[in-house]
């Protein structure tokens, strides 16, 4: 029986999160990072538990670089199956399938991870673990939220909560998965927890009580249905196939031989399997149900795709499998989908054809209420959780006042587009996949060659390794910034409405802004401990300076290498100028230093202060005693002896690569969008606005453009500025 | 207040474990595998919690490997500190200290991991962990022991229960450490726990309740003052060294360029230092409190140790590591010790002056209860938590009748010699340590060069990767099998009186009967993920039988494969004889194959189904996608062609190593001290020792070994016994 409703509670909080999967709990954990700052954050969702089995279960090898920069990627990588191989399987001449081919599941070389496949239900678990570790923040469920506005004048300041949501706590039987018309419930659907998981069902009710909640920002994660979406207005657009697809997770009996390996299998006339072997001996199957046809009873039958059983399922599977018998002895889950292909129009409130200027998104959505496509490449849930990683510290830091609320519109300028390449590539995928295979002198079908060399075109896309995000004001890149309300093509995006910072080019092949860092091995300088940067490159949400200072053992570097650490202990240095007096020196800014001179001839106390200010600041590229060299400076493709200067995102991104005198530039880069506490001096970008076009602040120096006469030397921007 | 005395309660269990630091916690970790056959075990201590704080903290290589074989190495490897390189300081002809030289830690090649630093209070939670994860069996905290006794009647039969322990519950006054009178008295003692650690206090007390507890087998674990040694009237014996050492656990503040580092100091007039690098940025060192004078108020004192400081110790060191500056910021733990150096004459209750025969031992003690020796090696720990490793399952197997009590001498006989190699090892090294460095042209100093082949020497011993257990009943080498009560040159240890079976040499130049198999990784043929040969070494409690295949491309290697399944499959073969029928057919005995051959050349279902039961039976020495090349054969110095069959003890030590059609050495091996369960046939072992001199089993075929006349073919042992 429901409670008799009281009052209505009413309060505060920065940031909303609607929805507990894998989307919403990567942004919860992000935010988590962010309490003892100050930040504030809640996470309903209407299920009563988390999932246990079923849905998702790849995880790509970008996946892991993030889970490890939070810390639990080594959970996943002992819990989960390891998917090495593809085999491929088609039919010979006779019409027999047999293994046409191999090839690495992931790509040698593009990651310290492959990919690897654990159900949904343990990555939740780690978030959870996370948030629990990290924050105060806990998951609120059985809790639906029930309406949605957003104050017209809120936009000017973030000192206040514009958006106000009214939601409603379940009872138990309300908030049960299968109330809820997602795919789950034409499944068989048991929980099956593993060893040592535990529930995070709530353990008190308060049923039917109303609840208002006001928060600067809200994110909707709510999922291919999602409320959140509605209520902004946002619409998907895309196509549904007519392809029926089946999906069972069971323990198989089979004298299939690659039943433990990633196989597509393509039968003559009966439709195409993929097989995902997954952790606990279970695998997955994905089935072609062949253009809607079943067979039931010896016939042909259209079928209702709510009415389709496992049995069913299992049928259509054996049939392509043939002759290797098949079996399942313990189906923990199935269902039945139709592939459709949608992204939505809009990843937040702000609508293209409404009014510009003071406004900036509110309320944002991300995950499966942005885009959905078919299951069988593993993206959805890695996509989703990238999304909100990219998003959740932009919110933070606009929250704490770290930064100017405008880089907020770089989470659609960013995501908006890997939904789009995702659906294409998604398009392509599964129309391979769910296509006919190609016989001898039949070009109508799929060649094999064809579908290979998408699977490993495919590959690299899928692993995440090769996100490269655009130009804009948290990207110091040449070219267009792209836009968010437009199409690619239209204008700069507002974020970079300012002075627009530019790396240089050629320091580094492999260290490119837009893109993550790859991972090889560096050593610590002080005990000589050899770390994947990848694992040095935490997520804290802080700005990383990462200087690769060459080779210290020359004269001129040496100087060069003094110049810097002075400039990082100069008031201009942005770890100086942004970061507010009350919070620790590095809160904002962090250093990572990497030197290419043998350890061994090059003591640690031989480095400026700023550059060794803990035991782990300071890193080289040399052998270790017990794994290997990473070679850091040569897999960079970054000189020897001149070094770069990097700057890294609080996501790991690359913002910035120049010499490690381009200060300037670090400088101009950060006063595009970063916020001065009260107190500080004003930037070299700020002042060179102000001085208008005919001079311009050359290397601290003041020069006329037109004569290059030299003006005063810029000591103190403050100074200048008087 | 105490309460009310109860009538006494009595209660019977297996094994009763006294003492819950690391080497009783190795047990109770251990018959938690086996508590699901319906082993009971129950673990106290006198303690009220276990330790958040100080003690031992060095885990060196073979620990890891056996933390791997239980499931938890990752968790040590990723929150301790690696130690990787050591480094010299010796004074110069000046007098001042400088670096004269480095090394790594461990010694590279040894061993897939390396020593590290990680409290023991953490060691002591990865085992809470694992025993509720794995079994029942959870520390019942605050209970001391007050009287044993053994029924003499007992040692010939294994259902009842001959130790009859009595114990008191303690209040949480009297089980707080301090009250204990161990090191920990004498030091700030705080309990800093671990983010994410949490106390293991018990609940509720039963204060004052007496319990009398009736246990088949009793483990004292119960440290250096053992009180079990003591019912057991066993002797410690060695000599306590003059050296007085402090150490201190802390935050150092000091420009001395390698605190990061493990470091032998040696001043030239003020004793030496020796630095270990921990976790969080703690530093621990041990410093030498020169000949039991300290400087207090100026002047040079001889002091009581109970008297010594934490700032005492610091000065100190202060004056060893000069002209570096040296000051500790928050100093968590510190103490002051003698150097005792010590082993105890008895491993168990069984007396070597009394009579034997039917006498089986019944009372065991191990760790710091048998051996005590400086801390500085970081072996106390180690050398503890690996007796039990090498005991418990021993007790296991007897307690559920799988083996005869006789494999339980090898407790004593495989372990004894480990302390006293520890001790004479400790002598030389601390000896090296507490002495004067050699100054140029004197040479009753310690020389550099002498000092640094001890190190190096020394390392390979502490690693435990060195460890060579004797022959014995369950180590199948040549060579006198080493007794229990008496000195080793003695007899022939009783375990091994009747026939013993000895292994082949040659046919691997790594794995060696009596030592722990080095690691290399090996691909799964069926999913073809790269292991750690020693990730697959689970301990489960059972018998390995290792074959390694050669190639299986060539049809005599083929027909020998088959043969060797054929055996598997018969009656005869370990697995089928000794595992009592109402046990899983695994129970006991487990395989693990591994070929030669690639993999791809090669399908998993062309082995017979005896050497592939599941998908984790079958192995291949193949290159990997992402992980390199394990290239086991030559690893192992094993004929790729031919391959060998390999035996290992559930503790993962070489039992046997033969030829593929060595079965009947198998066999015979197993009948020295397995159980045949009801209704299982006679070995072959057995029947030759009723054949008497006159003939014998050469490959299942009798002879007259007189007239090498062929008797009848050996189908069944049965069939021949008729």
């Amino acid at each position: 029986m429901p409670n008799m409703p009281g009052p209505v509670k009413e309060s505060n909080v920065d940031v909303l999160i609607i929805g507990a999967g894998p989307a919403g709990l990567m942004a919860a954990n992000w935010f988590a990072r962010f309490s003892k700052q100050g930040l504030t954050c809640r996470i309903i969702d209407k299920r009563s538990d988390k999932i246990f089995t079923g849905q998702a279960d790849g995880l790509q090898c970008r996946t892991l670089e993030v889970f490890e920069t939070f810390g639990f990627a080594d959970r996943v990588w002992k819990e989960s199956n390891h998917m090495l191989e593809i085999c491929f399987w088609n039919p010979d001449e006779n019409g027999v399938i047999n293994r046409t081919g191999r090839i690495p599941d992931t790509i040698p070389g593009i990651s310290h991870y492959q990919q690897v496949v654990l159900h949904q239900g343990r990555i939740e678990r780690f978030f959870l673990d996370a948030m629990s570790h990290h924050g105060n923040i806990h998951v609120e469920r059985s809790i639906l939220p029930e309406s949605l506005t957003i104050s017209p004048s809120s936009s000017s300041t973030d000192s206040d909560y514009p958006v106000k949501l009214q939601v409603r706590h379940l009872s138990l039987q309300e908030s049960t998965p299968s109330q809820f018309g997602s795919n789950v419930a034409s499944g068989l659907f048991r929980q099956v927890a593993t060893e040592g998981d535990v529930s995070d069902a709530p353990s008190a009710e308060r049923t039917g009580d109303s609840e208002i909640i006001n928060a600067k920002y809200v994110i909707g994660c709510d999922g291919a249905h999602s409320w959140t979406r509605a209520q902004i207005g946002a619409q998907m657009h895309g196509e549904q196939t007519d392809y029926i697809w089946g999906v069972l997770d069971g323990v198989p009996i089979t004298d299939f031989p690659d039943i433990r390996m990633r196989c597509a299998i393509h039968s003559e006339g009966s439709g195409s399997v993929m097989v995902i072997p997954r952790e606990r001996g279970v695998v997955r199957l994905y089935i072609q149900l062949a253009e809607l046809d079943v067979e039931v009873d010896g016939q042909k039958k259209r079928v209702d795709r709510s009415k389709i059983t496992a049995d069913m399922i299992l049928k259509a599977a054996q049939k392509i499998v043939r002759p290797y018998t098949l079996e399942m002895e313990d189906i923990e889950w199935f269902t039945a989908y139709q592939i459709g292909q949608r992204v939505t129009d809009r990843f937040t409130n702000v609508d293209a054809t409404a009014a510009q200027g003071e406004q900036h998104p509110r309320v944002f959505i991300a995950g499966d209420a942005c885009h959905t496509h078919s299951p069988k490449a593993g993206q959805g849930m890695n996509t989703s959780m990238m999304d909100t990683y990219n998003l959740a510290w932009k919110i933070a830091h606009a929250v704490l006042g770290y930064s100017t609320p405008s880089i907020l519109s770089t989470y659609e300028s960013e995501r908006r587009l890997i939904a789009r390449d995702l659906i294409a590539f998604d398009h392509k995928f599964s129309r391979l996949f769910s296509g006919k295979p190609a016989k001898n002198g039949d070009d109508m079908g799929i060649s094999l060659e064809e579908f290979k060399k998408v699977f490993e075109k495919g590959n690299l896309f899928a692993s995440g390794t090769a996100v490269d995000y655009g130009p804009s004001a948290i990207v110091a890149k040449d070219g267009k910034a792209v836009p968010q309300y437009a199409e690619p093509e239209d204008t700069d995006d507002p974020s970079a409405a300012g002075v627009r910072t530019v790396s240089r080019t050629g320091l580094s092949t492999k260290i490119l802004p837009g893109q993550r860092v790859p991972s090889t091995k560096v050593l610590n300088h002080s005990d000589a401990r050899p770390w994947h940067l990848n694992e040095l490159l935490k997520s804290t949400g802080k700005w990383r300076i990462v200087p690769f200072l060459g080779d210290p053992r020359s004269a001129s570097q040496i100087s060069r290498i003094q110049a810097l650490a002075t400039w990082l202990d100069s008031e201009n240095s942005p770890w100086r100028r942004y970061t507010p007096p009350a919070l620790p020196v590095d809160a904002l800014f962090d250093t990572l230093s990497i030197h290419s001179a043998p350890r061994a001839e090059v003591e640690w106390f031989s480095f400026p202060p700023a550059l060794r200010r803990t035991y782990n600041s300071l890193y080289v590229d040399d052998a270790s005693y017990h794994e290997g060299h990473g070679h850091a400076y040569d897999f960079y493709g970054i000189d020897r002896e001149k070094g770069c200067l990097v700057v890294l995102r609080p996501d790991g991104y690359v913002a910035f690569v120049g010499e490690l005198e381009d200060t300037d530039r670090v400088e101009e880069f950060f006063e595009g969008f970063m916020r001065v506490p009260q107190g500080c001096p004003r930037g070299l970008g700020e002042l060179r606005r102000e001085l208008g076009a005919g001079m311009e602040v050359k290397e601290r120096v003041l020069v006329d453009v037109q004569t290059d006469k030299i003006g005063q030397v810029v000591q103190s921007v403050e100074e200048l500025a008087v």
